[in-house]
């Protein structure tokens, strides 16, 4: 397999996915186009709009992109398709449109056949084993909370240090993923944002300028650094 | 009927339910004992630990509390109870727990019978007409995210404001709820902690210090002061 799976598009003040364009280069090697799933709509964006985005980023890289959205029959699509890239945005919305159109199993046996696939965000929270672990609001109910499984973990993208000045009484990113442990023996990778996970053949990395927090059951939570293999 | 819905529990720097200790007393006029709903159970605290703390608070208002979890027949006893309060912590696990048990509709048929009932938190969002506006992460999978509907809305509790300070590129708390409209018609009340809802009868308002973020379909953001009419 050769997977990226991304905790942001888009670093503070940065273009999107600028940080990461050279690791995209690599990742899509020898390949002219890919698909684009559009399906999550960050901010409800058309998927006209939201593919013209991942369009223009490619460009440079001299590969063509395909939303999803346009094909007739999607499923073909994606079984003829070299590469895919899924975006963020909302990851019920996303999750809830692949289940539907059984698009879920197509895309992760295609990516275990090898083709590569990019994910950030909600995007990469499809990669892991479900979508319990997500940020996002649940603003559609999906018919089911299963995902690809593409690496045999969970994933919480644009992973958030508990902040000390803020005077509010929500929940911290770090509590919600120990109430998630408490109902689940899945482990959680906390992804901060400028990092990935990679992932060529068995071998399965964390990669970034950030350390990455990790979350098990019975366990206190640690940090790993850049390189380590999961 | 007669409800209390607040955003949060503890203001920071608080003691439990300290701030609106006045409101519930007032709530619950004329009763000795209510029943608690634990399960929510936030940061995976038991049933009986959470239903000590809110049994500690209600002992100032010399108001007795059975925790649900408690009863062989919990159908029963929220027939027999002669009000209600459901504490906070993961709405996911609150809604999959009252689903699975037909508690749901069992609660809100006793509430719109006029017995008066108390949320706080996730145990507000159990009394709009769905969850899909929660905060919390989906840690498990409720069979619908339907819920009570004792107010014609859907409620956002520890409504935050987007931080400049930060960053970091995950949602704002206003994105997503725009994301929400984007796939919904139902209004959203944008509940600041310190605020809370209160319904007597037919009258429904918005009371506390912080003035409260009304969201709707193809409509700006607005804000209403303190003892406005919803």
């Amino acid at each position: 397999m050769n997977i990226l799976l991304a905790s942001t598009s888009t670093l503070f003040g940065g273009n999107y996915l600028e940080y990461i364009k050279s690791e995209i280069a690599e990742l899509f090697t020898g390949i002219d186009e890919i698909v684009f799933i559009p399906f999550a709509r960050p901010g409800g964006i058309s998927h006209d709009e939201y593919t013209k985005v991942a369009k223009e980023f490619f460009a440079q890289l001299h590969i063509q992109v395909k939303g999803l959205h346009e094909f007739e029959n999607q499923i073909a699509a994606v079984n003829e398709a070299k590469g895919f890239f899924t975006g963020g945005g909302n990851t019920f919305l996303l999750v809830k449109t692949l289940h539907e159109k059984n698009l879920m199993q197509t895309v992760k046996e295609n990516v275990e056949s090898g083709k590569p696939y990019l994910g950030t965000s909600a995007g990469s929270n499809i990669g892991g084993l479900n979508m319990k672990t997500t940020n996002d609001m649940p603003i559609v109910y999906p018919p089911s909370f299963e995902c690809m499984g593409l690496v045999p973990f969970n994933i919480n993208p644009h992973y958030l240090d508990p902040n000390p000045d803020l005077k509010h009484n929500g929940e911290t990113r770090e509590t919600r993923i120990k109430e998630f442990l408490t109902q689940n023996d899945t482990k959680v990778i906390g992804l901060r944002e400028g990092n990935w996970i990679r992932r060529i053949g068995n071998r399965i990395t964390v990669e970034g300028n950030e350390m990455t927090r990790i979350f098990e059951k019975d366990k206190e939570p640690y940090e790993i650094k850049s390189g380590t293999v999961l």
